[in-house]
């Protein structure tokens, strides 16, 4: 039979090439739909039409849309909780390596506004203990890298000590919600698309405002 | 037909407080819902089945979905943006004015963790027009309050100077993030219910936080 044929190298690296470029282009599109329509409610159609492929390669890619998701999930946080890790081992101030995370966070939900709410949806359809996996693989690491950053700017005179549950969720919230509410920065702000200009604007005067907050 | 014998003013009333009470007890089903399952995606046959009312009532009240949505966000948003009102015209200063207010942002998320979702996906689904008209009366207000505060708290010499379009997102985001994100507070930090104290807890770090962060 003809697929029994072995291609020669140069084809075979083809095809897996373009097998990684059709995988990476249904996450874009998958990521896009989600961030342009503000909102996780996407179908499997749509994001195969959006990535111009058969919807039947989402199935042979990712064998479901929370396959799929994952995958997304795994492909935005894997660099950032990378990085995270080592700005922790950096030789700067407690209060110089928040600045730098805070940066990151905005950075982050300025890409992908989705990520919070992905992770919500997935964990709320998954069981215990599948929820309990994606906590450790996608939050765990960076409520403990905030943590022991807590930890050592009270260690070292910077920081006041403060709770570090509450201290998570009221920082993210602070560096997401202008990408999350987008139908309210145009609406009630006049702000349609969010310029680079304006992010280094955002990113600045949040960092400042959370970095007082918690100084000694 | 006894469709038209007049009930006596009794019988009259009894059946408008019936109806005021479904109305409220669809309200309160819809809220409930949207509370419990972290989704705006609620069908309205499991909002009449939550209600204990058969689910031709829902239009009948509302008309539609949409109808009972606006609904819900007058019933939620209303008292507090009247409450805001009065804030602003209190003989205090404008730090324990911010006080005053971010508390309430606190409570009201606790209550509605929905109203920032929900605005978005009603703004998303709407014209224009009617996207601003949303903006103006669930909005606006809000935004209007906090630009005046803030610029009472520069003048008083009280707070630094910040752009009130990021300030806006930054602390409703950072007031909101620990309700929105239950499926989060759940599986990395272990709190399934969120308690009266701690609740108050939270409200004094992010309270002191913020208002450390704005100080001069």
């Amino acid at each position: 039979m003809a697929s029994e044929i072995r291609a020669p190298l140069g084809d075979a690296a083809d095809a897996a090439g373009g097998r990684t470029a059709t995988r990476a282009g249904l996450l874009d599109a998958a990521s896009a739909l989600m961030r342009e329509g503000d909102t996780m409610e996407i179908s499997l159609s749509e994001i195969a039409q959006k990535a111009d492929v058969n919807s039947a390669l989402v199935k042979y890619y990712f064998g479901s849309k929370r396959g799929l998701f994952l995958a997304l999930l795994e492909r935005d946080a894997h660099a950032a909780i990378e990085r995270l890790g080592h700005l922790l081992e950096m030789d700067i101030s407690p209060t110089q390596k928040l600045r730098l995370h805070l940066t990151g966070l905005v950075n982050a939900y300025a890409l992908y506004p989705y990520n919070t709410r992905l992770i919500c949806t997935l964990m709320r359809d998954s069981s215990e203990e599948e929820a309990k996996q994606i906590s450790d693989r996608y939050v765990r690491p960076i409520a403990d890298a905030q943590a022991r950053l807590l930890a050592e700017g009270v260690q070292a005179g910077e920081f006041k000590p403060c709770d570090p549950t509450m201290f998570y969720f009221s920082v993210v919230g602070a560096c997401e919600e202008i990408f999350v509410s987008r139908q309210i920065l145009k609406y009630c702000f006049g702000v349609s698309t969010f310029s680079a200009s304006q992010r280094k604007l955002f990113t600045e005067q949040v960092t400042a405002m959370l970095l007082s907050g918690i100084a000694v």
